[in-house]
């Protein structure tokens, strides 16, 4: 069984999120998903929570109920896709800290898996939510790496001025919402 | 609230599949993957099944019970990942028919699926598991298209020879178990 502190809001009380036009991080990035599909640009699908089932009934031939079942810790990222041919993969994190994000946010596996994309050609990284802010960074996975390697002697966040430097400010707009394939372009030119 | 058939037995009693080696084609295509990716040669991964979360108690600080929650229709395939920088998605099947694959066992929006990733430059394909021949077949989307556009004015399955004849059958071995890469491989060769 897994502490899982986010997950209270997120499925039993509706998200009280003002900021950034009143929408959840996750949804946003939906919209943008969407957005890229119907358009016929990118194939990127946010993957269902893992969940371990235990008990399950069955009151109609038709419909079975979960009665019994637990959060498991996700063993890769929130998002993979397909863009321009490439293998696309990341996750998405929303901090209140005005100041840096915590490293405490990532599962190390999460960051290895990461890691492995990249060896094995894909494109990965973070998008980072800073809600104080209202803005939204892609940080490639190579600092993420970085500073997870300092934080093993040291900080154990990344601070949000080096956010601003090591990464990608993602410019809001309405349709679509969180437009990280603009930057993906720029990575891709780049590699 | 969906028809989910096979679920039952998938989570309520433990599979009684005595064929192929006594092991579900699920746990025979997660011990794959796994191979795979412990050899980094691939990072292919099984997604979760999608639920809709409805209840959760917290009985205490550190663990979440989820008390009531449905099987969701899956809006994509089963399986994605990356092979040689190539972005994979497939879906997996078994079937007790002897002499064809019904094509009820698949919706109509993971067909979409599958041809919108052959659209983006991807890999996407079916693996037919037939209990009674103990083979199991690599169909590429291509076919699978094909055989989706004749049912529409006839025969609602597709045959077992005709798998054959337009299939990989994928040799059985130990480890891997389902070395369906290595068919992959012909495609990439061929593409």
């Amino acid at each position: 069984m897994i502490n899982y502190p986010n997950k209270k809001s997120k499925f039993v009380t509706k998200k009280t999120n003002h900021s950034n036009r009143g929408m959840s991080f996750e949804n946003m990035i939906n919209e943008t998903n969407e957005y890229y599909l119907v358009h016929d640009i990118a194939i990127i699908h946010k993957k269902p929570i893992p969940i371990q089932i235990v008990k399950v009934d069955y009151p109609s031939r038709s419909g079975a109920v979960i009665k019994e079942a637990y959060y498991k810790v996700p063993s890769t990222t929130d998002y993979n896709g397909i863009y321009k041919g490439k293998y696309i993969d990341f996750e998405a994190k929303e901090t209140v800290n005005k100041t840096s994000f915590p490293l405490s946010n990532i599962h190390l596996h999460q960051i290895e898996h990461l890691q492995s994309i990249e060896k094995h050609q894909g494109i990965s990284f973070l998008l980072i939510f800073f809600k104080a802010h209202d803005e939204i960074y892609l940080l490639e996975t190579k600092h993420i790496i970085n500073f997870y390697n300092r934080s093993k002697d040291g900080r154990k966040s990344i601070k949000y001025e080096e956010i601003k430097e090591n990464g990608y400010l993602i410019k809001e707009g309405y349709s679509p919402r969180v437009d990280y394939l603009k930057i993906v372009d720029k990575i891709l030119l780049r590699k």
